[in-house]
Formats: structure tokens, sequence, C-alpha cells
């Protein structure tokens, strides 16, 4: 079984079919994340490179690790020291890398589509790691990946995605997964800071955290931008705190089996407590591990390796 | 066959023979960037550093893949974190990198003569990877390569080098290079950016674009450098594309054999046209392909290996 | 035999054998180091990130020099680009390396005690390349394996450390080793940079260069740290070279015997001259080169590897 695009741009029409089938072979990735010897010749004498127009820590490293345990070659190049500065156009960025034979393209950038633009002037595959507000694929699968690992079956799942919709390319990308596994997708945030497609969408909308918690089976948190508060769609970040943080005091009436993640990095006491992120309810820490088996799949499927010499 | 020299420093003074031997090396190791696997065991348990004091993407970049194919050990050492900060003088860097057993040194420098400087004072080999606006051999190297693949012979092809000279190591390098190999060189310019010794070194000096590249086999465009904007010796943006700018226009009545290459960055519009830069005559992503195989190819010299062990 | 600790944190407290082990095995990762083919196996498939809060080069280079020598996958992680500037906590910032199934996290940070924190908060292991004013112990088992190549044995050794002991992690993780190993430590500088409690250690405290240096054996001269010049400790320059600087002149009546070690980068002509850095009495460059060999015995015997893996 192959995936059916030879790109991960995002998971807006990504057939469930393909969804299932990175979800399968990171199982058997995560296998190997709790070997001694975390390593499998999977992409040895590939080359991938990390191409990240924006900061970033953890996804980068995830992505890194996931590389260099399939024994690929990585590079990172990161817009600060990079030709951009020199004023070559992406195109040209994307197409030097080409003709370095470089097999794979990590990208994240701020801006929405530049995945897609890449995918379009190279014939590297391209991985999207964050394009402005539009996508994140890598974490809305292994969001998806972590869900499953807990409730087997997400049909029918009730998960709420609170915060920063608006903003947010990992709840774009968790909706339209999610809706593709038969989840049933909430939003619930400042009614400035949640978009009007949403209802399109078939994703309920609200503004009352309790009344969008009460029957939930997730909550899932987005990290609050700190840089947005002076873009006066943001209440007082005290305000936010009180009508949107989570603490154990909101959690008193939920279902036993309620689950939180969150995409990290956390800003502790504001959009969530110290108490929940480290409590019984959380699998902030799961996603991270699983982040890394997610990545694994995707690299290992997208670099057409075969199952034989994956080592699996 | 070996080369005459422990290190790549310049292309001035290089025997015919050591250039001959690195671009039939290259040759092979643009096979290998061909196959699936693109990696031999040629440097495998070796270390090279990456010191790099001015930046750079592409040059790295592809020294990074040169070493990474060969199955060295990298280590990248740029300046801006460097103890360089601290005050220590180069020889103490240089002393430093030997005694951690580094075999090889891949240096750029904004001075001219570093490399020369660090051959003498460490054991280690270096490779001028550019040293101000003197010498940056590989490109040079990668440039012959590139026209040997299209024209087989370079005695008697007629090249044209196009922008600043005088503050160019590329034209420098070339400069030499093509001389060994038997080309006919000229350069052309704005009279404040030609360099006086150049008719002494038997190059042709021209300022009339149109003169310049009448028979030429090979127009080699510089980029132009905009911090020189201010330096005085430039005339505007706008006069210089007018004089030397590089468009379809200029190119009706050029030889139909013409190749048009150029180190990059772009500045598409400025020195060369889009249309031109992505057109029949350019060579320019070929040159980018064959920078990794040349760099292969001298890594592999430099660093001793044997043909048996290479893989290819 | 084994470790009788999971993590390098610093020399105090440290039991003799565990220094005894680590400088035995650096004996045959020194042999490593001059073999052609510098790599042995040992680390394969573990991750090691190393996360630095300071600006380093050689203590960075020279551990990541060590791990991919043991075949160890690297990740670096400064905190420019991190997470950090997120807000992220440490806490979080080491449960998410933790979760990612990263084996040892090799730390540098400006705060004394942050290696301790992060040992409490992980699973993974934890080697301190420097924490604030505290301990450096790599270093210190470093200088101490140079001093045994040299002495053979410690036991009543005479060795003067020199300049800023009171901002000195270098001179703090000395002090503990060598005196673990029997040697007779003093100190030398100005009053206002000798912490008051080194009496209590047994440790010998001198103003007078002279009368420290007359039978020493060892000579270990610190860097001063110029950031320090405005605290109001510091004499000037001037007057810090003409009573604590160490030139040809100072070195007329001493042992023969004498060696001088100092942990670079150098100062030339401010603490130490460029005649005795580079003269008969330095072991300066063997120290660089040990720091390689002992840090990867440091990472075989911390990361789990057993002798018949390693390839020694």
């Amino acid at each position: 079984m192959i995936l059916s695009q030879k790109h991960l741009l995002g998971l807006k029409g990504m057939p469930r079919q393909d969804i299932d089938l990175i979800l399968n072979h990171a199982v058997s990735f995560k296998e190997i994340l709790e070997r001694p010897i975390k390593k499998v010749p999977t992409l040895r004498g590939k080359t991938i490179v990390n191409l990240f127009f924006e900061n970033s820590t953890r996804t980068r490293i995830s992505f890194e690790l996931a590389e260099k345990r399939l024994s690929g070659d990585t590079i990172n190049f990161s817009a600060n020291t990079s030709s951009m500065k020199k004023g070559e156009t992406l195109r040209d960025t994307a197409r030097n890398i080409e003709a370095m034979r470089i097999e794979i393209i990590v990208v994240r950038h701020p801006a929405v589509g530049v995945p897609y633009f890449l995918a379009q002037c190279t014939k590297a595959t391209i991985i999207n790691a964050g394009d402005g507000t539009n996508e994140h694929p890598s974490q809305a699968l292994l969001d998806i990946f972590t869900l499953k690992e807990k409730f087997k079956e997400l049909k029918d799942l009730r998960v709420v995605i609170i915060g920063d919709i608006l903003h947010s390319r990992v709840a774009r990308s968790n909706i339209w997964g999610l809706k593709t596994m038969g989840a049933r997708v909430a939003v619930c945030g400042p009614s400035t800071l949640l978009p009007l497609e949403m209802k399109e969408f078939g994703v309920d909308v609200y503004t009352d955290l309790n009344r969008a918690i009460a029957d939930a089976d997730v909550l899932y948190i987005l990290r609050l931008q700190m840089e947005r508060q002076n873009s006066g769609l943001l209440p007082s970040l005290r305000e936010y705190r009180e009508r949107f943080g989570i603490n154990k005091q909101r959690l008193k009436k939920v279902k036993p089996s309620l689950v939180i993640l969150h995409p990290g990095p956390i800003n502790r006491g504001l959009e969530l407590s110290s108490e929940v992120a480290d409590g019984e309810f959380s699998l902030i820490l799961d996603q991270v591990t699983n982040g890394v088996a997610v990545r694994m799949a995707i690299l290992y499927l997208l670099g057409g390796g075969d199952v034989e010499s994956s080592g699996v």
C-alpha cells in the first residue's frame, strides 16, 4: 500500500486510507522508539532538508530525530542565515535544493501556501511543517494517532478545540483530519477569534466554555499566541484565562474518560493550569513521543522506502 | 594518481593534471548523485569542519551534502556563535581544530589569504570556500566541469565574465582555471570595476557588452553585490541593468551554442532576466548539481580516500 | 565496572573509582583518535541533545565530535532559536526531550544547578557542560587526564590555579577532582576574586603570584573574563597582567618539570604570554585532544554501552 499523494501538504481533502496508512505505520515506528537501538536504515543515502522560515524547536527537532532514526542525511537551513537575505526567490531556493538532489523538503513558512507552491516548482517531495494560519498536517496526524491509541475508534468522538481558532493551523489541520476520521468537532473561543465559516464545515461553535466541554471526550487546548495581544482581537490575558483557561475546577463535571491535548509549548497558568497539564487527563507528553513515530511514518511512506528495507 | 598538493587554496598555479584529476573523479561522483542511494563510505570516520566566517547558504550546503554523501562526520562552525567573539586568534582556532583530530577544514572568510595562513599553521587539510576577493576554487572547478560536460574541450573556448570583476573571487578563480585549461578569457563591466592588471594576464577587457559577447561561447554572469552600491564604484542599478544586464534582446546575435553560467543567487531582472536564467542557454542548475559532485571529488582526493573504498 | 552514578553533574563528591574508570576508558578512546578511522559503533541508535543556553565553541564541538565518533545521533539545540523564547519552562523542555526518547542531555546553562534540576525531572542522562559559576566536570576530568599522562601519579602534586577563582566553574571542578586524586591545590588571584571558603576546603590561598608558583608542579591559568571588568572586582587589565600574567620572565625559577594548563580560549598577552602558551611547559593543545577522548569515555560509560560493542 502506498500513499495516493507524493507530498504531505495538508489534511484538507486527504483520503481516509492515506491517513490510516500513516497511522498504521506509525504503530511500528513507535515500537522502534522503545528499542535500545532506535535506528532503521530506511532512508540511508537520502537527503532531507529542514527549511524553516520561522523559529521552531519541537517540530524541527521532532522531524530531525525522525530523519536521523531512519538513517537519512539531514541538512538544516534556517531563514536567518540563508540566501533569502540576499533576495533569492523561493522558487530559486527550491530549484537549487532539487538540483543538489535533495529528495525531501520539510518546510515551515509564515505565508499560507508556500508548501503548495514548492510542490509545483520542484520534483522534490514536500512536507508541510506549518504554513501560516493554514495547515500543520503532521501535528494533526500525531494528535489523531494519540487519540486512536486511547479510544481505538474516532467515529462520533466529541473533540472540542479551545482557543484562537482564527489563526491556528493546528486547529485547521485537526478539523480536516478529525472529520475525515468521523469525529464530531467543536470549537470554542472568544468570538473575535472564531472564523465565520466554521459552521459551514459542520463544526459546532461555542463561546461559552462550560457548554462546550459538557459532553466532550477530548479537549484540544491551543497555545495562546502572546504576540496577538496587540491585535485588538484578544481580551486581556486575565480575562482569557478566566473565560477559557482550563483548570481542575473547570473539569469537575466532565466525562471520566476525558483526555486533554495541547500542541506545546504550554503557557502554564494561562490556557492550561499546571495541575491539569501534568494530571490524569493529559496526553501531552504522549503527543510528543507520537510526533516522532508519526513523522517517521510520513518520511518512510513519502521517501519511497519499502517495508523490507525499513527494518520494521 | 594523487593531487600534487595537500590543500585546495586556489586555482592560481594549480597544475593542469590536478584540475583534470578532480574533474575526472567528479564524473564518477555525479553518477552517484543519480542513484537512489547517494552515499559511499569514502570518508567514514573522518571529520570535516565547515568554518564559515561569512554567511553562505549554497556553498555551505553543497559542501555539507558532499561530506555527508561521502559518509564523513560534519561539524558546522559559524563565526556568529564562535570563540572568535571571545577574541581568540585564528591561529588558535585552527590549532584547536587540529588538536581535536579534525582532518579537513573548509573555510570561508572575508579576508584574503586566511586559508593560506591556516595551511601554514595546522596539519589539517584546508579547502578554500572563498577568501575575500581572492579565490573561490571549488566554484571555478564546478564551472569548468559544467563547461567540459557541454563542450568536451575547453581549448580556445571564448569565455566572457561579466560584472564586478574587481571584487569577485569567482571571476579570479575562473580566470586562473580557465586559462590553465586553454580557454580564451575576457572580462566585461563598468571600468571602475575592472582591475588594471587584467591585460597583463592575457585577459581581454571590455566595457562595451555588445562587443564583448559578439563571438562568445560562454557568458559567465556575476552576481551584482548590492552592498557595493554605496562604494562610488557602481553606476545606478538602472544604468547597470541597461549597460550590462543580460536579457533575450541582447542575445539575438550570439552563437547558437552559447551557454550562460551564474554562480547564484541570481538577482532576477538585474544582471540577468528571468527569461534567460530559465531559458535554453542557461546551465545554471547544472552548475548546482555539479557543485556537489565536484566537491565530493575534492574531498575524496584530499581526504586521502583510495578508489577501492570509495564505492565508485 | 560501571559508574556509581547515572549522570555527570559535578566532581564534588564523585568517588575516586568513578574518576579512575573514566580516565582509564579515555586512554582507549584516545588511541581511537589517532587511527585513520576515528569511529566506533558504541552509541549507534542513541540520540544525544546538546542543549546550550550559553554560547560555546570548544566545549560544544568537543562533545559533538565525541558523540559522532561514538556513532551517536546528535541534535544541537541552542537557546537563541529555541522555545525558551516562547516562555516554556526548563522542566517542560526537559520532559519533551525525554518524551522524544533522547537518551542523553548535554547541558550548559548560565544558572547554577540547572543540570541537577534536569536530573530530577527527566529520565534522560544529564551531562553538565557548565552551570554558572558552579561546575564544569568534563573540563576538570580532561585536565586531570592530561596531568596523569604527564605525571602518572597525582598524589601530592602541587597545582596552583591562577585567576578569577570566584566566578570560575573550571576552578571549582578542578579543586574537587584534584583533591579527590590526592593533589595539593592552591589558588592565586586578586583578593576580590578569591572566595572566602577556600581555606576551609584545604586549599592554600595566595595573592602573591611569585610565592604561589615557587614550588608548583602545575600552573592552571584561568581565562580572564573580560566582561567582568566593570564588576568593580577586577583591577585594570594592565594591573592584572603585571600582577598575575604568566610570561617567560615569571618562570625563571620554577621547577623544570612544571606544566601549564589553560581551558581556552587564551587571551594572549593578558593572563598568558604567547611565548609561554606555545612553549615547552604548555600542555594546552594536549588538553584539547584529551577533551575529545575524555568526553567519549564519559558518553560511553553513561550511555550504557558495553565494552564489546565499543570496538575499543
